[in-house]
């Protein structure tokens, strides 16, 4: 296996145990980014005389933490001090802040290199940027986080933080099949990231392994030290199909069906919960809230560089701004109410099996694709991931998403990974 | 009146009238600082030129908004573009940030002038700035919102942002005898703020009158143009000590008793809530949430500048990297819990009546006192507000504080508005 092609976990280890360099894995990842770049699109900056010195760096000192030597990418709506933050805007064009965000300071300290930005769609919203699946180049990566998506697809890079505030980690993992992970609302600090709704936004990761998800996490709020494995015993699995179950496509559908079957074969049963009547009405809350929020949150840029935000953007904050506030308190109390509905309905269970996304990346590269499938999760806080586990029609990735409890990310994960394992298990068989 | 003892609301009333000029009202501002600067030492930076110049625009154009042409000052933990934002820390002297925050812009918008930033502790947290309390110097004005409580009530500005993570609005408000307004947790969008401890985290304001901070919010969150006026009934107020009634000092236990001896007088009957067995454990998680947060948000400068950081932020820091993730998340359920607790405990009553500060403001300018009669209602996410009523034997001023219910805003105001209007009858008599 190429260097560039390592979990962070496999290579954090390697390196510790001396039989590769931060130099060699950071060249290694360097040169597929050289490679693959000018197909993918994936960076808005690639630091790399920045990255070599500072891979250099780490393989003459003993490791400071366990990402010590591993190269990191950045979603480009959070702060890296010595590199441009663009916002996916033209009105950031070299932009450079003072400080790293808390996210980016954190993952520094415990030993990782950051080796560049990655594309966002504008503001962390829906307007794309230029980036190309590259299971298939002429196909949305999905968004908003999808150069983070498409260089860890890509093998140019183990690990990348994504945001989401609609469905903007879950959804282009399942476009370009590697492991998202939305951790719980707020749990990782979000100290240096430009806000979108802030009653959404969440910080999270694309990596292509659990185990690099859950190290990522552990790094940022704390505990790395501790061992992280697969749960024990087989998860109390709940299927939600959610009340956009009408748009998922047939490859979702069946994604779906076969996780059940797979999950049922390894000894669960997997009982549904019924969309309650008026779930819908979240959907029409998050409209309200995000863009409520959004209009404020780009205040500044709407009143000094309105000619520089694009057209849907515009309609966005438009909107937002003509928002009564009395409207966007009902829409967070509707939401607060599913957010208690949704902690009983789960009593039972461990974890949710939704779809991750509506099905295989959507032809074209104008559109990001639809949040529909994600956005339930993030609006009610709660940690969820989408795990690579189906092909669709084109043979391209369709992911499977499990949905946890609030602040339970760590039995998330360990669930996640026992059916990581499990799977590999059956279809090995 | 000289015109910069105007409230906001009469300042931009006249202004619209063509009564008074923005250049005059802002160079009656500039005149009032240059005088007291010297001894109050409020600001960190007035941008002379620029107020003027802008004050000059306003006069010449129809009015932008409901606060055309009235001049505002911003603690310097929010971004103003133009003008130094230096946190109260020497890591951040000379940095000048790209964009005006969410809320600074929004004021803008609304015709304000910004005027210049005011002294804050060091990351809005507890070691103070150079600000002395401008009725009586070699005393603490509070903080962390220290410039922007010293400045209003001094005269030098209608208004100004303050920030409350613990009880840097309301404790200041009630050591410089003004109205310090903590809205509802997250009810003003955050974009530009450098957080402390995002979980508590809320902008809100300080002005020598509740209808200055009703047009402050309205502009903020939406629906300045509808009329603003005090409740029309007695509110249905209760009194809660909390559990820390025992650090009151003779001036607080006789500001509520006046206070209550004032509702009684004007309709109202006061019955007490009692403070319920465990409460005191909502101050154990604070403390493990604040530092936990702040830990995590001030990593770049803990990393990189550590030897630039004071003795009580760094112990802070140090402690809140020690905090198991169990041990934050354990504080986040018992604090959630709380908040449902005081939800059903206020379902009869409007209002809590409480202290705003433990006495009069402190000896000495070593400490900006304690924030236990203020932090519980920043921790429950509940507005508050703190009302100039009362004097201490020192003749200084002593603030009663009001909480509302949960985004309910707009009805506080109109409570905080009845009372101060109800106070002054009951005085007049």
């Amino acid at each position: 296996m190429a260097a560039n092609e390592l979990s962070a976990v496999d290579a954090a280890r390697q390196i510790a145990e001396g039989a590769l360099s931060s130099e060699a894995l950071v060249t290694a990842c360097l040169a597929r980014i050289a490679e693959r770049e000018p197909s993918v699109s994936a960076w808005t900056h690639v630091g790399v005389e920045a990255a070599l010195n500072e891979a250099r760096q780490r393989d003459t000192v003993r490791p400071l933490g366990p990402l010590h030597g591993v190269p990191v990418a950045v979603k480009d709506v959070i702060d890296v001090r010595g590199m441009p933050t663009g916002m996916g805007s033209p009105i950031y064009d070299g932009f450079q802040p003072l400080a790293d965000a808390s996210c980016v300071s954190l993952l520094r300290a415990a030993g990782a290199v950051i080796i560049g930005k990655t594309v966002t769609a504008e503001f962390a919203g829906i307007t794309p940027g230029s980036t190309c699946n590259p299971h298939c180049l002429n196909r949305t990566p999905g968004g908003s986080s999808s150069g983070s998506a498409a260089a860890v697809a890509d093998n140019m890079v183990p690990i990348a933080f994504g945001t989401q505030t609609g469905g903007s980690i879950l959804r282009p993992a399942s476009y370009c099949g590697v492991v998202g992970f939305k951790p719980t609302y707020n749990s990782i600090n979000r100290a240096g990231l430009k806000f979108a709704a802030e009653s959404f936004d969440t910080i999270g990761q694309l990596s292509r392994t659990v185990e690099d998800a859950a190290l990522f996490w552990r790094v940022l709020v704390g505990g790395a030290e501790q061992p992280f494995d697969a749960m024990p015993r087989p998860p109390r699995v709940a299927l939600f199909r959610t009340h956009y179950w009408h748009r998922a496509k047939v490859e979702t559908v069946e994604a779906i069906a076969s996780t059940v079957s797979r999950l049922e074969a390894l000894g669960c049963s997997v009982p549904e919960i019924t969309v309650p009547q008026g779930f819908e009405r979240l959907s029409h809350a998050r409209k309200t809230i995000n863009d409520y929020e959004r209009a404020r949150a780009l205040s500044w840029e709407w009143h000094a560089h309105r000619g520089r935000i694009s057209e849907p953007l515009a309609a966005v904050i438009s909107h937002g701004l003509a928002v009564p506030y009395d409207q966007y308190v009902g829409a967070k109390t509707e939401v607060a109410r599913w957010r208690q509905w949704f902690s009983r309905a789960m009593a039972d269970y461990d974890v949710i099996l939704t779809p991750a996304a509506d099905g295989e990346a959507p032809d074209g590269l104008e559109s990001t694709g639809s949040s529909a499938f994600q956005e339930t999760w993030t609006m009610l806080h709660l940690p969820s991931i989408s795990l690579p586990l189906c092909k669709g029609p084109n043979g391209l990735p369709v992911g499977v998403q499990f949905v946890g409890k609030f602040d339970r990310d760590a039995e998330l994960l360990s669930i996640a990974q026992w059916i990581m394992k499990s799977a590999s298990e059956v279809s090995a068989v």
